[in-house]
């Protein structure tokens, strides 16, 4: 398989542990995963999983904020599979909104129609410190406008949200949701090192009937270059 | 995407819904998926999760039934995107033990080293059929056995497990896993429109730490014949 155009056996992951004491948006279900059973004691091991469907690396479905939106999984699945770019916005300051003006620079020449635009914060290198949880860098209404009018396909982001904390109204998620753009949020740190770089994506959302959002595992598959 | 080899826009889905209702390995932690908040009281669509690790369409790791063995989380991201042969054993009558003598014509000329092999049983036609819950198609050791000397990568099969039910010894499962080969579990009937083909399988658990297994979504990419 490596003589293709992804690199498949360069395969990064680039989704965060489930485990014991992750961070987590919060009022958001806590997180749990207990021994059901036991090889010493039962001879198999077996783990019981409480969590939220926004528990760590995610996706959020139109139905997150839409009444009559899609659940994630009614997103097709070659939809999850797709060419991103990654964009490097972590000269922001952290806490920040970022804009229309902030992201076109940084995009208009990069992206194609149909493409998944990952913003790369920063934040990510400050994942388990909870004194950002609530204050970490954000698209602001006019942002989320903008990737509507490029057409993107889904919007990812490296920590807990797309919006700002407790957003009295949450406009980038309804923005987004509203035209059928699906949200990666709670990417890993492992995603700085393709900052400017197009990736192959593969999004795997758990197939939650009717979900608002999945805990997902999601990788990125380096491009050859030629 | 549609000049490669892989034929991403014809992704297809094997994975089962995780909802209300849905068939679980009797003994298993009862799932659960409940409103924790709705757009109508709270403005926000949120699910609270319970499952167990073998829920739905999942992997095992080794750690499932080897006590030193790995855990879901560090089945290496590469290994779980890989090229699958599926092989049609469904004239084997339902709750039959696959045997080495019924996979080796099935296999011997179709696989390679490190290949994912996929055993369709046609089990997964009954799935929701709870009399098929402790009689369905199984693995003998020996056919364990000799997919260890094939050296593959993984084995799936289109229902609850790979082992005899409640079988005193797990015999199928130890074999595989002690030689580092992860097991993929209920997939769905949408399997059968691949038997006797090669398929690119892209197997995504979420990433569970020190996880026993864990659910995931699995996809099917038909592979271009030229």
């Amino acid at each position: 398989m490596s003589t293709g155009l992804y690199l498949f056996e360069k395969t990064t992951d680039l989704t965060h542990h489930l485990g014991k004491g992750m961070p987590i948006y919060p009022g958001d279900p806590s997180p749990s995963f207990e021994n059901y059973s036991t090889i010493r004691k039962d001879g198999v091991n077996l783990t019981k999983i409480i969590m939220g469907s926004h528990t760590g690396t995610h996706l959020d479905a139109p139905r997150h904020f839409i009444q009559d939106g899609i659940g994630i999984d009614r997103i097709p699945p070659d939809k999850l599979i797709g060419e991103a770019y990654v964009a490097d916005l972590s000269k922001k300051p952290i806490g920040s909104g970022i804009t229309s003006k902030d992201l076109k620079p940084e995009l208009e020449e990069k992206i194609v129609r149909d493409d998944i635009v990952v913003i790369y914060t920063g934040c990510s290198e400050h994942w388990g410190e909870a004194s950002i949880n609530r204050d970490y860098t954000y698209l602001t209404g006019d942002a989320a406008d903008y990737l509507v009018s490029k057409s993107v396909r889904a919007v990812g982001i490296d920590f807990l949200s797309v919006e700002k904390f407790k957003a009295p109204e949450p406009v980038a998620h309804k923005i987004l949701l509203a035209n059928g753009i699906f949200i990666i949020e709670s990417l890993s740190r492992a995603l700085k090192q393709f900052v400017g770089e197009r990736i192959l994506m593969i999004c795997m959302p758990i197939k939650l009937q009717d979900g608002d959002g999945a805990p997902s595992r999601v990788v990125a598959v380096p491009i050859r270059e030629d």
